[in-house]
């Protein structure tokens, strides 16, 4: 059985025998279709995890400090994609790809001796995180990875729906040319053709919340402490998908069409890079695509790819995903696979 | 007097007697309005710089090569914005509040001894090079600089005012639902709602035209010729502004402070940066700022200035400006300030 909190995704190759969905009192009753079937939302309240095997939480901080660890308790895997249990050592912090082993690690850990309710506790990384670590795996692998920077350019969905109303609602005022200033709530400043340089609070030494998620959820999810890294996190006044501008100075020499063919039999990764046809992942990138952006897709668009030459071994990369689905929902979902997979 | 092409600029302290436009046949007799005053295209021809002071050029690079020659063999001083001049070894490229004194040796030189006609082209640099090499002159100045990589975020007027129509126009359909794929003939791909990573063709070793001028010009007019640096081009859907997220690597360790302080007191440089009160710069920052962006400022703004920590003595900036003033018009006009200035 199945627990999904907000759940946006058909779910692929997991075996679902009966799936429930829990959410807040606003919720209640509200009907969701899965598998041909309706679903409809309950109320969260203690005991409701009861029988539950995998339990995914698609929601906030608070909602998960107070609620997953009672899914655990009650036997459930859980899987996080909260900040709560990001940066926990004792929790791994898993994008299939990139570290899905740290999974299937668990999984036998618990077969052979139960773990206490935290030990089944897994945790998905912030949606700019995991497209980056997908790209950044293959040039880890063949020739190590000394340092990284990277300005990124997320849309606003990374916000909320309402965040995409606000988007369109202010767009459509602007052009229809209102001269009152049009109304903002989902962020601090008008973000219909503007770019705002900050995502998330201001924390420690100049960085927000979002830069330092990205620099410390890479160096865990890559494996490696001491990665150089640092961020700068802007959102743009797109609907779906996050690109970011990556360089990357690898440890050892690299040649380009080596990267290149590591990066295109890399899972989870569609090498798009023929710049000259204009060909380099977009939030629009394919005829037919959804007029929000990001096709809906699961794969993480990597282009652009050239050396940087401004130092040794320096690469630059162009990484675009869709952050609801491989940012989010998806790589959940991906875990849960992992999960029901080591299980049998 | 006065040539100038296609200007959109109040002429700031610049003395003007008699200010002339010349364009193609299609705008003769277009009327525009100079100092109260009605001024009246006229079309270029040869024998039409007779009389002439100071000719701006900001046209294409075509009509820069068959025509500013033209001008300073008349006489005249040519301020030139294309691409055409801008690399050449003995054509200064300037931006004035960073190596304004190469126009002063220029005029002094002319004073002297009358310079043949290629010695009074004056070259004013690309818009996404202008705003940054602003913003790191009081940085080169201080504290010496060894690498900048720099990811920009540009609007779609730097191609053109068609390609401003076009972004509205799209963004409206889809907005209005309509099923019709949005018409595109500015850009190569929709550029409503998406981030196209790629500004100008192709060239060499994977880089952009607008990424290798951007390296190209800030060697030049930093005159750092060894300076290790590189691009990656971004247009986004802003109506007008270029924003830059720059990371520079210092040769002497800085303190913050002294940076801050050092760009405050930079002469065209806005410093913006109290983040936490969400004091940064951006396309729109003011109230009452023109709903296009941008605010038709004069200035360079420079926000979220904080340590790189990846890297020794590293820094990290938000640059962004207006890219039809301070990145073209406003420019070449404050080179025609230096020339007026030093020939008098």
């Amino acid at each position: 059985m199945l627990c999904i909190l907000q759940a946006r995704l058909a779910l692929r190759s997991l075996p679902v025998t009966e799936l429930r969905c829990f959410a807040s009192e606003r919720s209640k009753g509200k009907i969701l279709r899965f598998d041909g079937k309706e679903v409809k939302c309950e109320v969260l309240a203690p005991g409701c995890f009861q029988g539950i095997d995998i339990a995914f939480f698609d929601a906030s901080d608070a909602i998960s400090k107070e609620w997953s660890l009672q899914a655990a308790e009650a036997g459930a895997w859980v899987v996080d994609n909260a900040a709560v249990y990001r940066m926990e050592k004792d929790i791994p912090l898993v994008v299939p790809e990139v570290n899905g082993e740290l999974v299937a690690a668990k999984v036998k850990e618990n077969l052979k001796t139960k773990l206490p309710a935290r030990g089944r506790v897994i945790a998905g990384p912030n949606c700019s995180t995991v497209q980056m670590v997908v790209a950044l795996k293959p040039i880890r692998d063949r020739w190590g990875i000394r340092r990284v920077t990277v300005s990124t350019y997320q849309s606003v969905s990374g916000a909320g729906s309402a965040a995409m109303t606000e988007l369109k609602q202010q767009v459509s005022e602007i052009i229809a040319g209102r001269e009152k200033a049009p109304e903002q709530s989902a962020f601090s400043h008008r973000i219909a053709f503007n770019c705002i340089p900050q995502i998330g609070a201001l924390k420690g030494d100049g960085f927000t919340s979002e830069e330092l998620k990205l620099m410390d959820e890479t160096r865990k999810i890559l494996a490696l402490p001491g990665l150089k890294i640092s961020a700068t996190a802007v959102r743009v006044p797109t609907l779906i998908g996050h690109a970011e501008s990556v360089h990357v100075e690898c440890e050892r020499p690299f040649d380009l069409s080596e990267v290149r063919e590591a990066l295109r039999t890399q899972p989870g990764v569609l090498l798009q890079d023929d710049p000259e046809k204009g060909i380099y992942p977009m939030n629009v990138t394919f005829p037919g695509d959804p007029v929000e952006g990001a096709g809906g897709r699961d794969f993480v668009g990597v282009g652009r790819v050239r050396r940087d030459p401004s130092v040794e071994n320096g690469l630059q990369l162009w990484v675009v995903s869709d952050n609801l689905r491989k940012g989010a929902a998806l790589n959940a979902v991906q875990i849960g696979e992992l999960i029901a997979r080591h299980s049998s």
